[in-house]
């Protein structure tokens, strides 16, 4: 059901962006166009500040320009300590700071600005999939009523983070999770036929912006692990990135070349990969990158020979996919699938996020 | 992240049960399977009752026997009055009732419930596909506070009506529903493969328990043309049922037999279905029922002739889908598949809304 219009509960909740990059800023956009209809449900949403790397924007500068970002603010030096203390307030209002960057150091603060009372809300795979110890502490953190929300690490919009969580919660039990969670890497093994050299193919996906810059950190499959390995946590498995097999598809000649080099050498790619395709084609099968971890908690990342009856066979181009097998669900899994990159749909995540929190806050 | 282990916020919830049929006693346990783990996360959930059609049991009948439905319970006569009385309490604690029966006349009693601050949560259809001023006026009860949920309604435990939610709420525009909703009909187009004459396949799914005891309740496709109505309303379409165009598999010789002489004339549905696959196998497609909702707001309910390449032709045997095309997902929308019936999956989608729900309420 729609939010409801209500009078019932009328609740304030500041709020502050790290990261305004491509991410943020669609974050923002949609943030602003949301304010009037939060409002009539009773969240009162305000935009307290926005943290670039080096400079910083605080409402206070500005005071008539709330909730807009435009080039007209006052920017001073950033500093993080400044501009969650300017968030947190001195009034007891709830506070929520969004990492959209995708800063290490960034992450290193979650643990202390939770334990302040501050929300964290981010795509950042970062302190998910990073040191253990760190998330441990990011989670004692949360003991005191702050929340830790992140489910646009995984396949960005995708309800994947929240239904794991919710099979957990009442009462299942994790057997097995597969899925694709690469959209460039879905791409390119589905238009790799063994026609074209998979380098061209690279050459393609890199032109049409699919890849990354260095496209060695698609191919690297561990974009990918970090992804397996924040599921695997979510469901209470002591993973680390380490733990995962990882079958890297760059040769290491071209891992060994620096990057201005790469798109050059991408040929280097191609003898294994036709290998690769043609073993799947004489199998009559087709060839995936897929992510898995199983009940005994192996996890790897790695081409697959699939049959064609596969549910990962008939995924669109760029399609992220993931297949939960619990206790519940063991005889046909649960599969959710779509696209699982992109500023407006990992934003969207993001927001859902920060909506979940702000369903939960008490009156102030 | 997993609930976390709180003392930050201790919240009491009383709960009370209509229908302890098989979905509502596989809630039962699952609810009673997690209380430990909910109060290690701060929420004491308190069974106060369950209501049958003819009887009722109170919690402060049998104090020793909180979260426990067995045998040894002190029954009364069934009176609805005195168990919202009961569950409500006078201490102005929170309270849920959740619906689980098949009950109509439950559903008409939601709006008055809700609007005396009692939470409802429910995997009955009635409601949420039935009149709509009945559904205006449990969501206009909504507005003091009391919520209304319905996960369950759609595919069961499988997160649709949330992520259909999650999208709008974000500021996405829902362009297009698709989807199979009825696991029986998916599984018999999935097996109808003109070899074995329709109604062989229907006594198979009839042995099997896949049917309704009178299978034209699911042949109908009226079960499907309520789901699609509750993701209409979800949108804020004024849909009702009979703006849904529903091509009904049963022929009306069928429709016109008592039920009892149903399952010895289900040839009559052959000469149909024989002919409707021979059209899509000439086509080299696949037979499947389709429930659809355009963005003209036209809604159907047919047996759909459907490109082997379709994401709804790879489907295991019982499976539901649910695509969603938005204005973010417009290239490539969003899909949700898995299992969409049966007692345990469908109580954890009540359970979810559950939580949702435990998660809002403030300290009391």
């Amino acid at each position: 059901m729609a939010l409801p219009t209500t009078t019932a509960r009328q609740r304030a909740l500041a709020v502050g962006l790290v990261g305004p990059g491509r991410v943020g800023s669609a974050l923002l956009d949609q943030l602003r166009a949301a304010q009037p209809r939060l409002a009539r449900a009773g969240l009162d949403l305000r935009l307290c500040g926005v943290a670039a790397s080096r400079r910083m924007w605080l409402d206070i500068d500005d005071p008539e320009l709330n909730g807009r970002h435009d080039s007209a603010q006052t920017w001073r030096p950033s500093n993080l300590d400044d501009f969650t203390a300017h968030l947190r307030g001195d009034d007891g209002r709830h506070a929520l700071l969004i990492d959209c960057s995708a800063s290490d150091a960034v992450a290193s603060r979650y643990a202390q600005w939770l334990a302040s009372g501050i929300h964290v809300v981010t795509p950042n795979k970062l302190a998910s999939s990073g040191p253990l110890d760190r998330l441990q502490a990011i989670q004692a953190a949360c003991g005191h009523g702050a929340r830790f929300r992140y489910e646009a690490t995984v396949c960005a919009g995708l309800p994947v983070v929240q239904t794991l969580r919710d099979l957990l919660d009442t009462g299942d039990e994790l057997l097995a999770v597969e899925g694709m969670f690469s959209g460039t890497l879905a791409w390119l093994c589905n238009r790799h036929d063994g026609n074209r050299p998979f380098s061209a193919l690279v050459r393609e996906a890199h032109a049409l912006g699919y890849t990354e810059p260095d496209p060695r950190d698609d191919l690297s499959g561990l974009d990918v692990a970090r992804k397996l390995v924040i599921l695997a946590r979510e469901a209470g498995w002591s993973l680390s990135l380490d733990d995962v097999e990882v079958q890297s598809l760059v040769p290491p000649e071209l891992a060994a070349l620096p990057a201005d080099e790469v798109m050059e050498h991408l040929h280097l790619l191609d003898a294994s990969m036709a290998r690769h395709v043609a073993q799947a084609q004489t199998q009559g099968c087709v060839l995936r990158h897929v992510a898995s971890l199983d009940a005994k908690g192996h996890a790897s990342v790695r081409l697959a020979v699939l049959p064609v009856s596969h549910p990962f066979a008939h995924t669109r181009l760029t399609d992220n996919i993931v297949q939960f097998t619990t206790h519940r669900y063991r005889e046909n899994p649960m599969l959710v699938q779509g696209p699982g990159a992109g500023p407006e749909v990992t934003a969207a995540g993001v927001f859902t996020d920060l909506l979940r929190i702000a369903e939960s806050l008490e009156v102030r």
